[in-house]
């Protein structure tokens, strides 16, 4: 009898996986999935140049100086800081889970991560560097010449195994088994009822038209400021800067939900402090509503079950340069020198 | 009788193993040992700390910007780039194996690790916050809370205990096995003929009588230029700036010589790009004498060996602010903002 039980038990347990299995397979939401595909040699190659300064004119500033993985992926900065302190034009989106954007930058300017990992190498207001000496550089280190020999067969390194080894690393950094995610495989008691309401209302009010998929966001432009002119001092213009058509006039890419209670100050111009602040703002103007103080704590409560396992890796030991390695430029040389 | 041989051949190669280790008993330089005796709830809430750029005014500039793990502890620049990009006034010691150094400081005015930590948070002219900031933002941050209770017991955080968490964390930085301690050890063919010449000479012409010891300096102040003036538009006057001592003008703490492979560019004002450089330099001004082409090459030879494994942790991960916590400050609020 007592075995019986267990069996009914086991039965009634498996029966309701299944069918909350096939109620999350109908969310506008899913899990985030371990990286699979990945090419190891070119990860962890990717992953010393993500953390190697010398890919910037002053030595100084890497991708993860910027897109910091201590800190889900940005700098936690309003806009960030560039090559001779310059302040940079936006803020800095987080790599975590980026390989899910449909397009890269908040203008989708680059079309995959590839395209993206050249654009602030070059940048004179990011790292101030150029391709040509990124690659002069790299050249001169035994290290990187072994590894990059090892990795992609041929004798010169080239900007295109750069840019693609760093995109291979970044597609390793997604983070899944957030308790939000093991609630959508079944997991009834991974999140609590505030936490549900606020998903619930996240759903009903229309934040999941654009805010859906793996990366809750990332799968689409959007103008800022659908039904109320948003209010910023921030001059960028969104993807009217790359098309030229008035109707991409504040138009950004919907940027990824994922682990957003660690990718703060929020929004293309950094202006919005906290996520009540954000969530405040996003009813307001992309919305036309105004959520009350409970709506605004249960969907805040939501979006932090949204934090998934950070990327877990050793820290990179970088090669060492040589005689022939280009000095870093940190400051400008004056002529008495 | 096979057996016999085998026997034979054992105890010979243990005699050469303990014959091998009582000469390097003998040798100036001792073997690197790992660490010992680490409180490790201490040094891991250290490591947080000691990438946390938090703990200056911009919310960009970590313990690891200038001292950069990836790369031999230092930032590889001649000197750092601190807040606002200032520049700095000297080169930035390596941290590996700073747990060894007699003194902190190039000039010596720190004490130990620790009483060196809180130096540079509260430089204006590197991470230019306050002791009172770092206090109330990490008191901000809940998760800095609970660990620095579960570490420290007490409820308040102060910056004593911050300094002790961050020295607690270099003391694990230390980078044992390079090639020339498995020689030291006994393993004879751990370096080749032309590093073991180097060596000899390392000790012949008197390198030694400064860099000694397992960090192959660290423990004594020289004067840069004891033979012939050193010539250089770095106006640091080293342990002067301390003790107001004449004799001390230009005195500076021997460097540890440990992965010096890794720490370039060379001496307290970073001039000597190359370690053929750096040992020139010291032949003409500390010993009075020119190296010829071989004995310079047969130096780095030796130099090189000295690279031990370098410290592999996993990256840490910080715990997120709250609305509690102060914002960085990484550029001027114009008036107009």
């Amino acid at each position: 009898m007592k075995q019986l039980v267990k069996k009914s038990a086991l039965t009634f347990s498996l029966l309701g996986a299944v069918l909350s299995a096939s109620v999350a397979a109908q969310e506008p939401i899913q899990p985030i999935e371990p990286a699979t595909n990945i090419n190891q040699a070119e990860a962890e190659l990717g992953k010393k140049l993500y953390f190697d300064p010398r890919l910037s004119k002053s030595g100084f500033i890497s991708c993860n100086s910027c897109h910091n993985l201590s800190m889900g992926g940005t700098d936690n900065l309003t806009t960030s800081i560039g090559h001779n302190w310059q302040q940079g034009p936006i803020n800095s989106p987080t790599v975590l889970n980026s390989s899910l954007n449909f397009v890269q930058f908040w203008d989708g300017r680059a079309k995959d991560l590839k395209a993206q990992a050249g654009g602030p190498i070059a940048n004179p207001k990011e790292m101030a560097y150029s391709h040509e000496l990124a690659i002069e550089m790299l050249g001169s280190i035994p290290g990187y010449v072994k590894e990059f020999k090892a990795t992609f067969g041929n004798e010169a390194i080239n900007i295109d195994q750069v840019t693609q080894a760093i995109a291979e690393f970044e597609k390793t950094l997604v983070t899944p088994n957030s308790r939000f995610d093991l609630w959508l495989k079944g997991n009834q008691s991974a999140i609590t009822a505030q936490e549900k309401s606020g998903y619930q209302l996240f759903k009903a009010s229309g934040c999941v038209a654009c805010h859906n998929g793996p990366a809750v966001g990332g799968s689409m432009f959007q103008k800022m400021g659908l039904v109320k002119k948003y209010e910023t001092s921030n001059p960028a213009q969104g993807r009217f800067d790359v098309t030229g058509n008035e109707a991409d006039r504040h138009s950004f890419k919907v940027p990824t939900l994922r682990n957003v209670e660690l990718t703060y100050p929020y929004f293309h111009d950094g202006q919005a402090k906290t996520l009540a602040q954000a969530v405040d703002i996003m009813g307001r103007v992309q919305l036309g509503r105004e959520f009350n103080k409970q709506e605004i704590s249960d969907l805040v409560a939501f979006l932090k079950t949204l934090t998934g396992e950070q990327p877990k890796f050793a820290l990179p030991i970088l090669p060492a340069s040589t005689e022939r390695t280009p000095l870093p430029e940190p400051f400008e040389v004056s002529a008495a020198e």
